[in-house]
């Protein structure tokens, strides 16, 4: 029996990794929620491999959670090409991605992407993160998040959490209105010397991901909160499709690999609203929360 | 007395018109609207010059409706240096840009852009359009509009309209979803040489928009729709912000050139949903809507 090669041994190794993360979460989710469930679709993309998209809508902590894995083989788009700053060829590329957009403006929006890129010529690098995306402040949660990720990083390297909390920063920046999407958290990417011990980080994350976010979610769904929380969580909604819409390179990545649209563009929330000029009251809780994402804070 | 140069006095000539175009507009939408009036805020660049923005929310006709002016003098970032291929310098900009989203899903979103721009090097050039949105097609007013445009472009050149019309068909084309924005108009850009010829055509098109669409408005406006077009509606805007923020060369130009964000973003929708993976039924009005923007057509 002929063995297979180690690189694609080790690709695969990935894929089996994010497909089983991708059924715990929904696990954990379901029972979180308590009252929708996970509906999936699995599609194939037009060149090789594709993915199983799992939504669940209209719940009782979420209005709209998205839970995907692909895995694609593609020719890299001249635009890609240049971009990574190599010659166009095949790119393998597998991973999960979820955005959970949860129905009360008290429970933070949370994200959290991790991906493997191979191309042809035998590069290969890991990329990804987890941020949360509050509408209301409430510092406890984000010290929870970010000593979490702190004590996740730590395992593997001292200088991770550092580095990748400030990368986080830095990525999710939302230029032109000078305010970052949320509280941050970790961002990495091009992750290519010492594959596995990065590939044993990646698994950490994949692994803390529910007891990251989930303790927060319980903590803040009982939480009281009226129209006009509502009405600010709409707006606050706004700016998180621009960043996706206007900067977000998984989302640029999946559009321009012609990837499934649908899968891609679940990131976006259900509901939104964008009122001209709107500026939320002095001293109210609404202008706490724009001043840290004006000015990103040291969490620990 | 010194004469100013004449390249001055013509970009004031624009400005001058473009201002009192909007005054104009402005006045018919707010008797079109019955209701709401526009509030204004007028604001400088942070180089040189500004402008007015107008907003109208919450009417009868209209749920928001933006008319802006403005005229600025910044430094091309290198990014749109590239993009234009000269070397960065001062870049005069001067137009008009209005959207209009209407309460009613029957009463189509229309925009209008007519800009003048001019490098410090002496190269200038008219670009924009006027586009129109429908969430219904009613064939009668895709073909009203495209006939009044035909009329203002044929004053001025035959050539016009044909080229000006596939422009746009291509121009508001969304790639990832394969549709174009709405039933089209005319859209140009880096129009350069015969300035008076262009320059009279450009005074036309805004000349003609209050004939061009308030007609379609009144038709329309009395129609009857209820929560399931009022849903499809909000879809639709969804595909609205898509464009805008993925594809549209004047808002990437304005948030490029660090333009007033709220004047910019004041094209979104109010309020927009985006439901995963919906699909009209087969044989609906909501589907043979898709079909043609999945296919433009011609209308004359």
């Amino acid at each position: 029996m002929p063995t297979e090669p180690t690189n694609i041994v080790f690709k695969r190794r990935v894929e089996d990794y994010v497909k089983s993360l991708q059924n715990s979460i929904c696990t954990a989710l379901e029972q979180l929620d308590g009252k929708a469930k996970f509906s999936q679709d699995v599609w194939a993309h037009k060149e090789s491999g594709g993915g199983k998209t799992r939504i669940l809508q209209q719940g009782n902590v979420f209005e709209k959670a998205g839970v995907n894995f692909s895995a694609i083989t593609s020719t890299l788009s001249p635009t890609l090409a240049v971009r990574l700053g190599v010659q166009p060829q095949n790119i393998f590329a597998t991973g999960i991605s979820l955005v959970l957009h949860p129905v009360s403006p008290m429970v933070p929006i949370v994200h959290m992407n991790l991906r493997y890129l191979e191309l042809a010529n035998g590069e290969a690098w890991f990329g990804g993160g987890m941020d949360l995306t509050p509408c209301y402040l409430f510092e406890e949660d984000a010290r929870h998040f970010h000593q979490s990720l702190k004590e996740a990083c730590d395992k593997h390297d001292p200088t991770f959490y550092p580095v990748f909390k400030q990368w986080c920063d830095e990525y999710f920046f939302i230029k032109h209105r000078g305010e970052t999407r949320g509280v941050g958290g970790v961002f990495f990417d091009y992750l290519k010397e010492d594959r596995d011990k990065t590939w044993a980080f990646v698994q950490e994350l994949g692994n803390a991901f529910v007891n990251v976010y989930v303790p927060i979610a319980q903590r803040r769904k009982s939480e009281a909160w009226g129209q006009r929380e509502k009405q600010w969580q709409y707006l606050r909604r706004g700016r998180y499709v621009e960043f996706n819409l206007v900067y977000d390179r998984g989302t640029l990545f999946g559009l321009e690999t012609e990837g499934r649209v649908e899968s891609i563009l679940m990131s976006l929330p259900p509901e939104v609203h964008w009122r001209y000029n709107h500026q939320p009251e002095d001293g109210s809780r609404e202008a706490a929360l724009v001043s840290v994402l004006k000015q990103p804070r040291t969490w620990i």
